[in-house]
């Protein structure tokens, strides 16, 4: 199917090409598959990235570093940002926030991402960073981002 | 040395073991070497990492990720927040803010940390990373994050 | 009632005189009065400020300026961090960040702070600011920020 | 002289101009009137903006409320932006970080705002506001902003 006929879909048919878009994209993120991130969940203006903490992602206490949280969350919220836009649109970030709120440690870190305002050029989103250990899910970052359309 | 003996070290005879004790817990920092980072320089209050550039750590356009990138900054930062101080001190990052200004790419990329306020519990930090292709060097991010000591 | 007595109250019973607290440290804000912003509410982790547009808060385009904006959401972010902390503590904003995703404009701004995570000394918390006009509100900032406890 | 031909003139001329299209936008402020602010410089990328501590603009503590600091900051980067943008232009603020380091007290607050990077639809800026007491200036707040571009 051309571009030019996905462009054309209604917004409620393209919701599953959205889908297959950012799967598309995030399977050409050399580094998400080095950090072994999974992409879990998409939705419309929703996402859900996991990641398994292992010895390669530790920080000087063992926890897991804030680069690898952070590279999960501002996925999660970009990709979010990314289902609601055009066939054809790439997104980048412009920018995001991230506090750390708890040790990023325990069997599966998930990060959930959001969309706060779908704009023509840029998009807000935020995410939290869940730290699963033993079936119990401790909050440990948060992130608000800004995300900018292209294409 | 004990840590006690070198806890009366006078703050200005401590410079060089700052910059010791920055570089131990680099060390001890799994995701640093997974990345491919170096600690370049320590001195009171600043600090440089550098990356090389490599296709693991690309994101979909074949560009270093943004989490790469935070990642150098982020302990750029640190660091920096860190070598100011006292003995057996522990660094936390609370939060930090990123921009991206220009495509993380080239030979080279070079985290330069810096110290804006060193409180006895909060530091303020800033960090700037440029992206460094045929001796030419490019600012492509921008960070100001809060610190905190621990121990 | 002392402050000493208060201190030993039960964490269930605060809730009362946490919200005093709140609104005390509230009136005690000359800067929230010259905005004309009003305290609607405090909850456990949650605080609502509203404040209306009026011509000496606004911008070059005539809508409410980003700083007025910015001061009720960092307010309703900490005032709902302070309501958590216990008798005698004080609030400071260690830093936020904010996105502003529409035109601050309408018969009412009303800002919903709200606790992500509560620590010993650090408090994270969020706000969002919607835009009342003509019974429909419009998200029109975001705001995420780290609170410090003193005293 | 017309917009357009404003709009021919080389770069290197447009410098006093671009100053006045920024003196010009900051008279339309009336919230800046509001808070006392005075618009003291405006170069090439960069704007200095003063205010002056008086209690209406105070919090609990008697200090200046970080929303007018933020706001004197976000106009100074804002303006520093405008300053390097095309005759016509308007700025806008996407987001803002803002960390408050010292209490903003004394005789005068003033923030210098200062392009790191100045793009076709997105500029990012820094600020940085000192306190001057008695001839001496503490640095109390640092600021790292995304502007958009209009017009």
């Amino acid at each position: 199917m051309s571009e030019a006929v996905v462009a054309q879909t209604p917004a409620v048919d393209d919701a599953p090409l959205a889908a297959d878009r950012v799967r598309a994209s995030f399977a050409r993120q050399r580094f998400m598959q080095y950090l072994g991130a999974e992409l879990d969940e998409v939705g419309e203006g929703v996402c859900t990235i996991s990641c398994r903490p292992r010895p390669e992602l530790g920080q000087q206490h063992g926890y897991v570093h804030a680069g690898a949280v952070a590279a999960i969350a501002d996925s999660a919220a970009g990709y979010a940002a990314l289902s609601l836009m055009p066939a054809g649109s790439e997104v980048l970030t412009v920018e995001y926030k991230l506090n750390l709120m708890a040790p990023a440690t325990g069997d599966l870190l998930v990060a959930r991402g959001r969309v706060l305002r779908a704009g023509r050029t840029l998009t807000v989103a935020e995410a939290t960073v869940g730290a699963l250990s033993e079936g119990v899910e401790t909050p440990c970052a948060a992130l608000l981002s800004t995300l900018m359309r292209r294409g």
